[in-house]
């Protein structure tokens, strides 16, 4: 593990890649992981790209890191595919995008799909942005399809979050219903070469136009195309702007440092449940309280008060 | 709060209302309700209705509780519906629906929208069955649409889930895309009056065929119409069917026992939770280690862990 530290402290590609798929597995060794990466953390800015299948969003992130390369900015870039049945997301298009930079070494891509993420994809996708944040990029572009709750959670790991729409019926509304407008900083209108784009372009910012309570930061909306490359320099601007905007009304970091916080909350609340799961396995205290309940000789709730009184009572000696 | 106990065993229907609207409302008194109501839980059976909106889910649990209401049955629904903005969901429709069924005390409806749920949509869902199943009714009936894990959480509360399609593009598909095929014990085509509903059928047969491993119980695909009525009671006996086929394997009591334990194992992981937001209202040790983290002193794993003994300590001694 120390080498494998090691190796990934000077700047060994392969350490990454190795370090990325050992966070994807629940490896108790992570930790160890996570606690060296942790101190290198905090340098990188995160993007978020979300929209519904199909919307070009990997061809628009690929045109958004060209630009950022131009510039000299190294960028690390995880795409999420939780509706892919495949370890490694959309790997064929994956391939055919890592030949195109393998041989720049200011880009790394990595593709996650729904397995090998025993901790939830959420927490594994932010494991991973810190893990590319140590490793020392300028930029950590996250993208992943912006289906559900699950999808929408790992958004908010970014700093500036983008949300890709096409021009097609339906669409503008099914992203209101997905609760995809409150987490979009930046809307992104994909394909504007295609008829329609104009038409929900107004459809967006008349919807902006009722966020009142928003107006602090209204989302630019941008009209982009892959295929034509309009708009990409408008949108990379948008995004440093919105980057600019967090940080000169001191944003930035008190939302960063809030995050840091909900997430060690959560990695107590993680491991009281792997405590409880652990009492499970053996009889015990906490088989015989839910055997108990199942009898209907005692409630739920005087159970679950009795489980957390034991769990803690025998932790507290032994330590967690 | 007794005297609402009081009325609530005595039968009295506005007890029932009343208790469900604490329910909603993450009260501290409602531990001593369901605790309550705990002893009297276990005789109903629990159908599940799940499919995209729109699908006409209303119309055919209407179809089926009036049924079930000739041969006698008394039948309590929920109807819940995440993608209302309103707290009550179909406002409106429900009115419709309550005035029909206004003099029959053996039905009774119960809407749930996004708000009044503050301890999670599924969890208060679940505690509304057991609210209806403890009132005495036969069989509960919950209806909800089946976008995402949120709403596929609540379905676990069926004893048997009915998915609804209907003819239209693309249906089937996100169907399997939402990961609804693996909780259906049941598919109904409904609108089976319009074209196509034959086509969709063959196509949910198809994917069946293709799912060996879930050969023990082969879901039945119904076509039904709430216009022309058809395969109404076909439906029915399909659910009745299911009913046999869990009680006759043995698989009735130990999938709701063993969800019984999993809920009791919820409401401790709950209480947990609520202990560490409880200790983060004052200044103390775990906002000092948060602190820590913040100020990369700590790591956020090294933090977890202190605060999981700090509580558990804390805890211990003052009981939880």
């Amino acid at each position: 593990m120390q080498d494998l530290i090691d190796r990934f402290k000077s700047g060994d590609t392969r350490a990454l890649a190795r370090t990325i798929s050992l966070l994807e597995n629940e490896d108790p060794q992570n930790e160890e992981l996570m606690k060296e990466l942790f101190y290198r953390t905090g340098r990188a800015y995160v993007i978020g790209f979300t929209g519904a299948p199909g919307a070009g969003k990997s061809s628009l992130v690929d045109l958004v890191v060209k630009q950022l390369r131009a510039e000299g900015q190294t960028v690390g870039i995880i795409a999420v595919d939780p509706t892919s049945p495949f370890t490694g997301g959309a790997l064929l298009g994956d391939r055919i995008r890592m030949q195109e930079h393998a041989l720049d070494k200011g880009v790394f891509i990595r593709s996650m799909g729904t397995r090998g993420s025993l901790g939830g994809l959420a927490k594994t996708t932010k494991d991973v942005v810190k893990a590319l944040d140590a490793f020392g990029f300028d930029w950590v572009v996250v993208e992943t399809v912006g289906v559900g709750q699950a999808e929408l959670d790992i958004m908010h790991v970014a700093d500036t979050t983008l949300v890709v729409l096409t021009p097609g019926a339906g669409d503008a509304i099914q992203t209101i219903k997905a609760g995809i407008m409150e987490i979009a900083d930046i809307f992104a209108i994909n394909k504007s070469d295609l008829p329609g784009a104009d038409k929900i372009a107004t459809e967006v910012e008349m919807m902006l136009d009722h966020q009142c309570d928003r107006m602090q930061w209204r989302p630019p909306v941008n009209q982009v195309s892959c295929f034509t490359g309009r708009g990409i320099p408008e949108l990379v601007e948008s995004i440093k702007k919105h980057r600019r905007y967090l940080t000169d009304n001191n944003l930035f970091l008190p939302r960063r440092q809030e995050r840091l916080r909900a997430e060690t909350l959560e990695i107590a609340n993680h491991k009281w449940r792997q405590k409880v799961l652990k009492q499970l396995e053996l009889p015990g205290k906490v088989n015989e309280l839910l055997d108990r309940v199942v009898n209907k000789q005692t409630d739920p709730y005087t159970a679950a008060y009795e489980i957390l009184a034991h769990v803690a009572a025998n932790q507290s000696k032994n330590n967690f």
